[in-house]
């Protein structure tokens, strides 16, 4: 065998195989490597011990499943897959989240920093390895896997095996974190899709007799949401966090020389002035050493918020609806529940605007297309045995339950202490 | 229930459970919480892409099986079994790697410092969040705890379960990394093995049903080292890593300044007056941080071994024996091989101290008790039918093919490039 | 260890511990290991190969989970859970199935056998080594385990273990099952729900904490029986071998002798005379063995679905609903449609008594209490923190998706060459 | 896809794929589908309750595994394997067991049968169906099928396929049957194994870099023979199997008649006049009716045993070496040891020649090639990177360790009760 063959053990897909030279050059480009520093699940591996796993893997895994299409539609659907779309559909695979930095989420809330932008930074900025590397297929080559990841390839087949509510990204995550995490509901019959997957002219159908596995894996991603992703310890962890870079960012105002000395990496962002350069110098070791040196910074709100982060000591949270949200006291009827609560931590000593926090996480497990929504999203079509197109919720009551519905909640997070403060619990009891 | 009960998800043991609040504490602290921040695997990741796992997992799983084991020795075995032992035996599992560091191995031959010491300082130092913990079960429990990690303690069953040839910590290890490389050869009939596991006056031994399952751990444990933990391309990251930090330790003597803003953390180790503040200030994060600045040094050196080491561009290696070490080339005999290739290497416009290196992966996969050699082994018994003891390698012709015999090897690194220098290649070809 | 302990491999829960001398004893009876010829699945095996267990293993699988259930409860729940009641439990868990006999379904519509009379009398009649063994521990004991299975037992924690909508029967057998075929989606988190179960003073409760897992139950429970329980290719062989019975039925009134001879077995049943004895001298291979003779009798019918039976020559199906049962053809307005497909089947020389069918499989996935129904089901509550209870799909939308509402469809089986047939198509494609 | 695309949901290779008329033809013969009633472990089931698989199942895998192989050399090895026999190696595959009977070794020895004979027969006998669906490839093809299981296929790469010491029968015998007990020490690295096999000029090879999945197979292929194939409870029902068998074989004779009615199968062998028609009608099933209306018969003997088969009463047993064997008792001196033991069991009442018996279980669990021998084995061949071969066991001591070494033991049988004779039991301490 003349030909480049490259094998890398996976725990989840046993073997990934490279046999193509370019998509081997990206693996090794500094910044594919770079995702090997970015934990997969950011803040959920302090709740979920196992999850240490990195970006790295699961961009390998997404390869490896559109790898895995690729090759089946090439041999088993000539007339309607095109081959030469092979290529670009595995680098937009393996690529599609190179522009993920550290804890991407609440940092780019905080400094306006966008992860898709990124992405397609990296694939077209000509002073990358990975634009060098997709140059040499062909000098359009970089904005057309660009454009892949941005939805705007011309062919639906391609973006859908991207970029759908049954991809390629999702199937490796959900396999991957439930089996980090040890979560048997995360698991779902991949082989059985993988064969019953098929391209259609304007995207991609899956055949009807592989119609209990497609549905068997919106029933776990919708687990995965449930007992995983929307943990209250990890979202703990992100208040935490959020509250950390918030008060860092105010105090670079008022000591500069400390932050350029601390975590240089952050001053770009501080300052509003960041490139793509400083965007890649960060990853998750960088900024927990950042935190690590916060620790013994003399402003307490930043040390104890570091310290927090980095041993793990978590904020205590209460689930909220909106309407309590906004519901006044029963008795007081002074202000909204959420600040009087605030004002209690206040009263015991902590800076309310950094010691709580309320967290949102909502989930739409699975959506039919609506035209008029300002996102629509490509439905899962099954193909029937006579050639014609359903919709997935209409064959299966269980799909149709989660389908167009929100999933998830709000939580209230506060200082641990207060649970001792007898008219903080009362007022938790009584109310929430 | 009133008791304490904490559920931790664990891939590889399903559930581990807390229901002692000195448990829960130790690992609250935060040097344990710190092991998050320090892979299992040390370079291995860079090989095994899915082995991404932390010091702080694996002693969750020694904790889990010492709990597992010494729950069953109370039940099973109360005339050969102390009850008492059962939280020295849980802490001591633990905390038996509390004192690794970032890359330990190499940081440890390169600066002198020993983690089996750090783990003792750890829990022994009242300075030590640990400490403060174990004080509250007994002024003595933090010596005593201690004292099983490093062989003391008096009961020896206590220090076998912790450290013999079939440990918890060595069964935990072994599963764990099975699991997250995704080797098959790794995995061993854990529950077996835990219940023909048998307190006897002593040590430990094992019943003669689960003798097959016992010789099948000893086969996993040589398959992970030859496959796994000796891996070529690792041990490439570790001579880079070695290399690296040979040379910063070089340049500080010549630029303080720079080291002191890019790596503060490493400055006590340069000048050799670390103590444990600074050994526990040192995580692979906050290691692989300082590297990522160092890319940037005026010192090609620097810059490239450490851009080498983050970007994993790896040496390429040859294996090589003591005999072809010191082996005169045919031709010219003038230099003892490796000499030639080095020089080769020079030519070539590398620095040889720097861009070579040799590593040598030896294993002694079991033994029996010697009583003359300088580090004995614990045999592991057979307990018969009709009481009596067997030594393992007795009865499995397997394991005695293994018995006393070592495995491994020595590999000669050196610049990827040399390969295309046709002298070089040949010297190879033709001695090695 | 002086107390009995016997250990049983099981591929499903790793091992399973005999420590109690009446479970060993029951299982070493006559009754008892007459499980293991027969088959868990009936025909679902000719459908999914790999799945040929028996009742046997399922039954040593019950067993095992009812065990780790009470040896909980007997450890954490003191108040509310009495362990005198462990034995009885867990006989009834090992019993449950006793009296299951081959192909059980078929067999009891045509011979108006009750596997649910027949396991009583297998556990109360004097004659049985069942009953011996029980009446060991007192003179009411076989009483008592005979009134867990009925449901009569004045503990409802001891039955609802036993059966309801979340028992260890049917916790055994989805896992089972799934492991058996292959079939990913039938797991579910045994270890969590076992963690999360507990005793109430009216029935068995799960802790909220473990709500999902129990959710991911119902919904694996509900893919068992539409990807596995319900195949057409297994319904297919019910359908032959129903007829095939039927048919030896009314030829015995014809050719005594001859089934006298190949099938001694039968003749009770045939004359609707059949005691416990001669019930329980059937099996799985008793049956195929007269089977095989009948397949060179001189009836063709009968040998004829002997033949398709043994060597798996399936009948053909298409689903219909029971409006179009009762349709009338468009063109025709004769007689209904399956008449009319039975005509068509009958022009071609098959008798459509005996070569066509139908078979109608309908579950209802869960519901909750409704006191009104005939057979009220015990609904499964949540035991919320603040210890109230919550029906399971109050908290569960996919839960309530399926909560009441039936499942599965009715399909009409024909000989395969009637595909061939232009008319019959037509009709089919028209109408269905 | 118009063609040909049947899936069988395998549990150990998630799914078989069928996309070759003929074979899927093949399976649906009389005589492939006749493996389903016959199981693939024997009396082994009686020990492992969990295995209950048939040989149905393993040719079905062993097909599989030949599928994935041929696909791989066709696409891979172009210059050294000819796509042209990828047919004839599956049908061989999936028919190399086809002739198994009902508890073939037992019944070997008695009836003077032979399976491999009957396989041949099955396949080139113009009369079954198997033949039949193979002369549709061609007049020779049947012979060219039946040449390969007998080792005289031309082709050596072909044979070896199919049997030698690492062939596709044993790879799924041994995961298969792995996955069934539930034996951890069973599985290895198939996938693994599937890469590194390479067709070789005079054979098969395997790439150094798949060694140790080798080394490892062949410690897995040991371990299951220890741990469950030469468990001592199967062989006891084997020592009671044959011992029922021959006590049938005298007791017709005298009472043809008898047989004729309870066991109408069986005759021709006791008449030894059997054909492939009486071989193809026994099975499993057919077997254990008869045992069981042997259970009412007048002769105690024949009831007693055959009773103690359906309801597993196993004989007990120890072992002993040749030597013991022949050993005299070291006081009386008058006759050897397991002589003395029968006449004990004669005195308590028992027919030493029905109610004992010896069994010898040995295994060779890998040899190297030697042309001397009588029967010398392919020994397995690992292909150098530089392309020359080298023996396995020359570079595995953990092989060489086995290689040429023979496994197991022997094991005299007898009733359980003479345990309760203080003579019988002086006689097995002292001397056992």
């Amino acid at each position: 065998m003349a030909h480049l063959e490259k094998v890398f053990r996976d725990p989840v897909h046993d073997y990934i195989h490279v046999e193509n030279q370019i998509i081997y050059d990206l693996i090794n480009t500094a910044e594919f490597q770079r995702l090997r520093r970015i934990k997969q699940l950011g803040t959920s591996s302090y709740t979920f011990h196992g999850a240490e796993h990195s970006r790295f893997s699961h961009c390998m895994g997404v390869y490896h499943i559109a790898k895995t299409i690729t090759d089946w539609f090439t041999k088993s659907y000539p007339e309607t897959w095109n081959p030469e779309e092979n290529l670009v559909t595995q680098c937009a695979a393996l690529l599609h989240d190179v522009g993920h930095g550290a804890y991407s989420h609440t940092f780019e809330s905080l400094f306006a920093t966008d992860h898709e932008a990124m992405t397609r930074e990296i694939i077209t900025a000509p002073s990358t390895e990975i634009n060098a590397v997709l140059r040499k297929v062909g000098p359009d080559f970089p904005e057309q896997v660009a454009s892949v990841i941005s939805h705007d390839y011309p062919n639906p087949q391609v973006v859908q095996l991207i970029s759908s509510q049954i991809d390629a990204d999702r199937m490796d995550y959900l396999l991957r974190d439930a089996y980090y995490t040890g979560a048997v509901y995360g698991q779902f019959d991949l082989t059985r899709i993988l064969r019953v997957i098929a391209p259609h002219e304007d995207g991609i159908v899956f055949r009807v007799s592989g119609m209990h596995a497609v549905e068997d894996y919106i029933v776990s991603r919708y687990q995965m949401y449930m007992q995983v992703y929307f943990h209250p310890a990890s979202r703990s962890m992100e208040v935490i966090l959020q509250n950390l870079l918030q008060r860092a960012k105010v105090l670079y105002q008022l000591d500069q020389e400390y932050f350029a000395q601390t975590s240089p990496g952050l001053v770009p962002f501080f300052e509003n002035r960041q490139n793509l350069h400083h965007y890649l110098s960060l990853d998750d070791g960088v900024m927990n050493t950042y935190f690590q040196s916060w620790m013994s910074n003399t402003d307490d709100t930043l040390s104890q918020l570091a310290s927090m982060y980095i041993n793990r000591h978590l904020l205590k949270s209460i689930e909220f609806t909106q309407d309590q949200e906004q519901q006044l006291d029963l008795f007081s009827s002074e202000a909204p529940l959420l600040d009087q609560l605030r004002e209690f931590v206040e009263k015991e000593g902590f800076d309310p605007h950094y010691f709580t926090g309320t967290h949102n996480n909502f989930d739409l497990p699975y959506d039919f297309y609506r035209p008029n929504s300002n996102k629509p999203r490509t439905q899962i079509e099954i193909l029937q045995k006579d050639g014609s197109l359903t919709e997935l919720s209409e064959v299966s009551p269980i799909v149709a339950s989660l389908a167009g519905t929100i999933h998830g909640n709000s939580r209230f997070y506060f200082p641990k202490v207060m649970l001792k403060n007898p008219e903080f619990n009362q007022l938790i009891r009584t109310n929430l």
